[in-house]
């Protein structure tokens, strides 16, 4: 299957594909349309969402005075807890219960935009927390209609939360992610100003920057929608539906800017340039993955992330050990891709050639070991540690791992090869060490 | 400025772009999903638009059984003018107003789905006619509003109106093409059957997708964003806000398709692959012009089709003279594109090129020369008549041209080049024969 053939439809399987994102502007100072924007969609009093972090820098008063002169009335949230849980969605869905907003302006990171997906789900449809939760952790049950309006504006280059319908926490009880996925969840709007890129660390865009890159490698390597099994109705086509025209589009740009700017961006953070071109490239392949899904790289990261016993990175506020989710992601990524390539060897090298590796003479064969190597390249260009063993997982955790990452059935499903146990713990013990 | 560079912004200018699609769901066969789209859309009473020739197709009565299946109450309007008129746009207001749907589908061609913006627009939000139209011609009023949900089926793979907030209609007191541009126009979802353009004629895949073929070079070529000045707010931002990254993205992927199937689908209705990859582009280029604009060869074309005497096309139906909106565009883009080179002579190598044209060794005084040969190229093969000449006019109707679309600001001003009268008399001119 090359770049834009589809065909033939597999038995039973989907016979077209749906696409759909929030409205985006983007640009250097964008920020300041917020207050204009939001009063445009109707809003009158609206919920600010931020993290204690960002709430001290000089953007959140921009957004915050920007909200005031448009004559709206805020209430400010900065309670949101980086990496979510249930209890810290619940937390700020009372919030939003409690002050009422017409609307929502969420600024920060993907925490801080999940969160705020939540909180205005939660206050608009009150009902018990797993209802809405993805099966078969909760029961799924579809949102029952459109949410308050939401700008979201992210602060970093990674997530693509601001264009997508997902939301992921950590479900306490089970000490496993998860999350909630719904067209109603995706922003109303995008306001992605690349200025609030300039204050990152290097070690933040990186791991930001990866996970970008493991949206597009993921998207477009996965399962393609006309081998998925059709959908009940097809207004239940999941948003998770395989690779498809559109998110290829997205993907192979993505791929192509962070080849060109990551490394640049990563190291000197004054090179603006490279910097909102890694921006942009993250909000394109947050629309491809919105639209097409991840796979095994990130339903292994959720593993990878929830076991982690005392690796702290550098960059990273301190505090609880953390695996930043990008790197979580993409230390399984080399290990994945030469196992799928088998299926699709000529996306993995036209992914490996989008990212800027010499694909000349390569034949099929070559094709999973060909982009595994440009990615490793990638990771060690801008410090990445050596795959799992470079966060602190030895032989002895790949049990575990696997036992982790495999009720992750939502992303492994979408993978283009089968994720069994047995695939899945070869696959972590391949991703030990890189080099 | 290449394709990824946008820098400076230039005094007074626009800093950033807002971009928004409909909802596009795309594959063979995906009409059938009409009926699940509208009942999750919330739709209980459909006004299902279109005209009298597609309602004699198998897949209009695919379309209402559709709607019917899914349990609703469907009322059809197949009055449409083709080409419609400020009087066709009320008629079928009139009939919206009646029998009060609570959303639209609609199905045909660029007029059908026009229509159909025009009586949602006029039913919901009634007015003075001239009160949305933009102006100088109208009022150019806001729209109030959202519509009532409106699903829009293209039957052939040319406007891209399902994709846009745009409608066109001959203002018969004036006998000039007009419109209305809003956001609030753009069809909640589209939904893109390729299957549709099977029985359409030759003559008619050439003329919609040189339409395309146009709205993706103009998009390309258009004055960049950061040229525009800004908007007195942000959220009144144009839609027509001129080349962006995002639509880079689509046009360039709509050339290249254009460029390997478009003869191939003109040539052979059977060539079902073709025919399919068209109407993708199609798709795509609506999306990209959609977001930032068209410009001098389609504000050309208005008095092209407007001042028509006795040209009739083959594969159209017989009757009045005609020339096909496709037509009327593409016999000034050669003429256009010599002179617009010279403010972005890489964009201009880079379409040629994305369309096929072997570039090597041209510098950038040739990009328009080498442009202008691609798409000469291209209409010759496809059976398009030769300029100007080809559609009946003469050196004595160039005046009459020029009068005709220099009212056309809109888009004149969304093109790189300053386009006075004595510039649109020299294009009229060098547009009368290309070989």
């Amino acid at each position: 299957m090359g770049c834009c053939h589809y065909h033939p439809v597999g038995e039973g399987c989907d016979n077209a594909f749906t696409v759909d994102t929030s409205r985006v502007t983007f640009g250097r100072g964008c920020l300041a349309e917020v207050g204009d924007r939001a009063r445009a969609l109707g809003m009158k009093r609206v919920a600010l969402f931020s993290d204690a972090r960002v709430a001290r820098l000089p953007f959140f008063e921009k957004v915050r005075q920007s909200l005031l002169a448009a004559g709206l009335d805020v209430v400010v949230y900065t309670d949101v807890h980086i990496e979510p849980t249930d209890q810290s969605f619940l937390a700020a869905a009372r919030f939003a219960t409690e002050v009422q907003p017409d609307g929502y302006v969420s600024l920060g990171g993907g925490s801080v935009i999940d969160t705020c997906k939540g909180a205005n789900l939660y206050a608009t449809y009150p009902a018990d927390f797993l209802t809405y939760v993805n099966a078969p952790v909760g029961a799924g049950k579809p949102v029952p209609g459109p949410l308050k309006p939401h700008i979201a504006c992210p602060t970093t280059s990674g997530t693509g939360s601001e264009v997508t319908g997902i939301t992921i926490f950590d479900l306490l009880s089970i000490s496993a992610k998860t999350g909630i996925a719904s067209p109603a969840l995706r922003p109303t709007e995008a306001l992605i100003d690349p200025d609030c890129t300039t204050s990152l660390p290097g070690e933040v865009v990186a791991a930001s920057g990866l996970d970008v890159l493991s949206h597009a490698l993921e998207s477009y390597t996965a399962r393609p929608y006309v081998r998925r099994p059709a959908p009940a109705r097809p207004s239940l086509r999941p948003m998770s539906q395989g690779a498809n025209p559109w998110s290829d589009l997205g993907c192979r740009e993505a791929l192509r800017l962070m080849g060109l700017y990551l490394e640049r961006a990563v190291k000197d953070a004054s090179d603006s340039e490279a910097r909102e071109q890694t921006m942009w490239a993250a909000t394109l392949a947050g629309i491809a993955f919105g639209n097409a899904g991840v796979h095994a790289p990130h339903g292994m990261a959720y593993a990878v992330a929830g076991l982690v016993r005392d690796f702290r990175p550098s960059g990273y506020p301190d505090g609880e050990p953390l695996v930043p989710h990008g790197m979580a992601v993409i230390v399984n990524a080399p290990a994945v891709f030469r196992y799928t390539a088998e299926v699709s060897p000529e996306r993995h090298l036209e992914a490996a050639q989008g990212l800027g590796a010499d694909t000349r003479g390569a034949t099929p064969k070559d094709a999973g070991e060909v982009l595994a190597r440009e990615v490793i390249r990638i990771m060690r260009a801008v410090g990445m540690p050596n795959g799992l063993g470079g966060v602190g997982y030895t032989e002895a955790d790949v049990a575990a791992l696997t036992e982790g990452a495999f009720p992750q059935q939502r992303l492994l499903q979408n993978a283009p090869r089968e994720m069994s146990r047995p695939v899945l713990t070869d696959l972590f013990r391949h991703a030990l060490s890189y080099w």
